[in-house]
């Protein structure tokens, strides 16, 4: 078995609501020196070694990302 | 500058119906070789670089996770 991890943020041209939120909040919290945030999906996802990266892709193209407004990133860990 | 990777993900005594959904549609889609999914949060910070470990800490622990049934990693990436 092997446990692999699929991030799916927002494409950097795409306005993250939910990011700006949280930048709002630490402003108001009175935490300094965050400039930016950008929030978006993690995936850890148990699979049998003969999974390839072809698969993967294809798992977080069809079901974990929206191609169209986001990129994803597969690591094995 | 610099970036953090902060990825919150829910305890593992904590059920994940997310995940399990995941799961059960990668079953239909006729995809195996998976055999868990886990879904959580997955945040990228842009960061002065004089904001040290324990500020970062603080951040995740007070807005970006619920402690009490969430686990959080940090990375600079």
């Amino acid at each position: 078995m092997a446990r692999v991890v699929v991030d799916v943020v927002l494409k950097p041209e795409i306005l993250d609501p939910q990011g700006q939120a949280i930048l709002g909040a630490l402003g108001r919290l009175g935490v300094t020196g965050v400039t930016g945030v950008r929030q978006g999906k993690h995936f850890e996802l148990e699979v049998e070694d003969a999974l390839d990266g072809d698969a993967l892709a294809r798992i977080a193209d069809t079901l974990l990302a929206n191609p169209v407004i986001e990129n994803y990133s597969i690591r094995r860990v």
